[in-house]
């Protein structure tokens, strides 16, 4: 992770025993001149927030992305998270959207803050992978998509099949989730272009939100790059 | 869920609120003849183990089912956890399952235990809609649903690519998935079929257990049913 991070990070707390096993990670700071603190057990676990510290706290910039940077670079895969409220969803999905090659996840106000530790931690390192947008209003965003000529696809339980949508997926797409429990308000669906629903074939209501985005995030990776 | 779930249900607790919120639970509970005792809010506090408690508690069986049994009933879909560590990830993965479609979910000896509070919470209802076998040993497992005429697929980090299977999913398949952070031990994928992976086009390292097994189950239900 270091690697691919480095430019956002400022500072390096290891213990004695971390910084001996991971002699890889001592040496990318060392050449990429980030400082670093050994500190003792206690210490680390005070900087963290989990039961079970690894023993490595950084210190990084917060890596603040605009909308209109996103859409300036012409994005063919862009996930907006409506109301999301649990962090560890929220990270799960930012990481997904990583592995699917998406170009960016937007967090509309009101959801859960990505830079909460839970939600930084499911992430796996996505979160300085690809641009993250926080703050913005969700029927502006959307429409600020749709003129960059993105087909804005609003996941709801009673919308079109996801299987019957193959060639629609081939256009760029910016997908919608909404609140795990709400699913997304009145005025978020009517300012999609259309309202799209993971099949549910056996007897559960309905999918956890991370696992919806995962299916309909490979749904359009897939047809993309058929 | 109380509906579905009435055959393992022995007692409801509930909050005198809950009881009024919930007339139509309250309902089904009388239909059923199944006991419902009115609790203050301690005591609804004391009997569950979240921070903020629903006001239900209910006392029910546990649906215990042998591989055997899975087996006897022709699965066309079966999924197979060996050592997964993370209860909400194995819930996630129960309800993803049970909206594909799948016909049981194998929790091999040294899984975590599917019957833990967190997991429970995160199959929203699921581990009642479908069996779950567990404590079974993983390669005698496998073999059973290979020999029961599944195609025995691993899901590794360089595996064949998930999109090039589609032929292959149309079939009766048992979906192993391992660790979240180690994957599967040799001894597994040797008695595998094939090993698979979803491909990853950003730079994430790998996708979440629940993700993965998301878009590998909706690969399979999307083939077999078409």
């Amino acid at each position: 992770m270091l690697a691919s991070t480095t430019h956002v990070i400022r500072e390096l707390f290891v213990t004695e025993r971390t910084a001996d096993a991971e002699v890889d990670v001592m040496r990318a700071a060392a050449a990429r001149d980030v400082p670093v603190v050994v500190v003792d057990e206690r210490v680390a676990r005070s900087l963290g927030d989990t039961v079970h510290p690894q023993g490595m706290v950084a210190v990084v910039d917060l890596p603040r992305t605009r909308l209109d940077d996103v859409v300036r670079r012409h994005p063919r895969l862009v996930v907006v998270l409506v109301d999301a409220a649990d962090p560890g969803n929220a990270g799960s999905v930012i990481r997904t959207a990583d592995a699917a090659g998406a170009d960016a996840v937007v967090f509309t106000r009101g959801s859960t803050d990505p830079y909460a530790g839970k939600c930084v931690r499911a992430t796996a390192g996505s979160l300085f992978h690809l641009p993250v947008v926080t703050g913005v209003n969700a029927v502006t965003s959307l429409e600020l998509l749709r003129e960059a000529g993105l087909r804005v696809l609003a996941t709801t339980t009673a919308g079109e099949p996801l299987n019957e949508m193959d060639h629609a997926l081939r256009e760029p797409t910016a997908w919608v989730f909404g609140n795990e429990a709400h699913g997304l308000p009145a005025d978020i669906t009517q300012v999609a272009d259309r309202e799209v629903s993971v099949p549910i074939h056996g007897r559960a209501e309905s999918l956890n939100l991370a696992a919806a985005a995962a299916v309909c995030l490979y749904a359009s990776a897939r047809a993309q790059r058929k």
